[in-house]
């Protein structure tokens, strides 16, 4: 199933987008798509409602799409997890997961403006495979335990600015989080829907030329490698977001490519978890 | 004014503590401390409902004190903000502050079972000065404006595992964000009656043993310049809460002090702002 939010920043009302493109309204079923949703069987009654007919269709006409699940506890992202992209960057291959943060206030739906911050000047991009955790993890067995607290997957653009990134203290953090930085979406797909996540092609164009074109298969640390990882080490919380890592082609690892400017649009989309479309203006 | 929030875990009232030390009931004025409240003239309001003699008193005996404010939206950590503390771990004086983020559902009340992760054997101890963010605020002009959007201060003790911190990859997040690493209150004083943040002494004792005796003078980044700092790259929301850094005296710099272990107790406490004193466990 394909769940999403439809609406006004903050005023998003939950939605199903059927097999053919329409838009059922969720609302009678749940207030919104989130935590609680996730973790107490909001994903059987939605489906169930579904194949009872009882949804009624909404006009997606000129209606905003916003970010798939409410605002997650935490993003917990991973760094240097595809081999091409620490190539890239000069990095070796890491021996356990690098695991960072950005701010959960960063989402924002998968065609809204993000912002390039005041005095940017190397604003770039990373498609990403974002879990979206289902269940309470907390120092799971293994990777089979994964499976089972992972309510789907989405596209996520883990937009970086790599001089507060790498060049203002070794902490990431600080060029993850800015305003706007955490386009997600359009829709979360649950994961039984998911063939097999480790077997996904992801894209990201800027200005229509194409920059990264990479699998899930190259992965370093699998996606239930990495939920079972960080429940030793945190609490994943229904609603919580994994960004899995990027593979190669950003500008960071381009030696000549322009980093993000106002006016300038990025398409990152992932097989079988749609497309995104941003234009990038001034903070 | 003193501002907390206690009963169970999930539970939790909110309450003011007077001068002479009794317990006030704040639920007929709010339901939580928190962004809305903080944001929109909540602290007036309980001051007003204080001056008129509207609140009841709560029977203090065996309540449980919770952290002071809900759950925040982010906790963003700065690190090596102390020059002793800096020269103790062996890292230069940072040229910027260094940035990075908690897990927000580590936050637990003062006086709660901190738990020690399973396979640590490097849990140390950080007594902090916790702000906690009042109003909105997004590239502040500087530290002037900062002092608008604090809503006060509390004592944090940023509980940190240095293996999955340090040794683990080169980013810190994972041996921060563990399971209740971070308590914080009793209470949250509200910025009129914190004179001047940058004179306050700050101690923590474990086991009886003192091991940090500093004062936020030694700071090398104020609190009004990192507010401001940070709102040049996130948007700080009300109810988020920045850890503003620990003095020496943690495990790490103390060559042949012990690590945290079960049982160990340990007691934070800030001029002013209160202490606390947590007793380690086992996950």
């Amino acid at each position: 199933m394909k769940l999403l939010r439809v609406g006004a920043p903050g005023e998003e009302r939950p939605a199903v987008r059927t097999d053919d493109g329409r838009l059922l309204d969720l609302s009678g079923v749940t207030p919104d798509i989130d935590g609680v949703f996730l973790s107490c069987g909001g994903v059987d009654r939605a489906r169930a409602a579904v194949a009872a007919g009882e949804l009624p269709e909404l006009d997606a006409d000129g209606l905003r799409i916003g970010p798939p699940v409410t605002r997650p506890g935490k993003i917990v992202c991973v760094g240097l997890n595809y081999r091409d992209h620490a190539a890239e960057t000069g990095a070796p291959i890491p021996a356990r997961p690098v695991v960072f943060m950005k701010d959960p206030g960063t989402v924002v739906g998968p065609y809204d403006e993000v912002l390039i911050p005041r005095g940017s000047v190397k604003t770039d991009w990373e498609v990403e495979l974002a879990v979206v955790i289902g269940q309470r993890a907390r120092y799971l067995d293994g990777p089979d335990a994964a499976h089972e607290v992972i309510a789907g997957y989405a596209v996520s653009h883990d937009v970086s600015e790599r001089e507060f990134q790498l060049e203002y203290s070794p902490q990431w953090d600080l060029g993850k989080s800015c305003e706007t930085f955490n386009p997600l979406g359009p829709w979360l797909v649950t994961a039984d829907e998911v063939a097999d996540p480790q077997n996904l092609g992801l894209r990201l164009s800027v200005n229509g030329v194409k920059r990264q074109d990479g699998n899930t298969r190259d992965m370093i640390f699998p996606v239930a490698h990495l939920v079972a990882y960080l429940s030793r080490y945190m609490v994943l919380e229904p609603g919580d977001v994994i960004n899995t890592g990027t593979p190669a082609g950003v500008a960071l690892g381009l030696p000549g490519t322009p980093y993000l400017r106002p006016g300038d649009t990025v398409e990152p989309e992932i097989d079988g978890l749609g497309g995104q479309r941003q234009t990038f203006a001034p903070a």
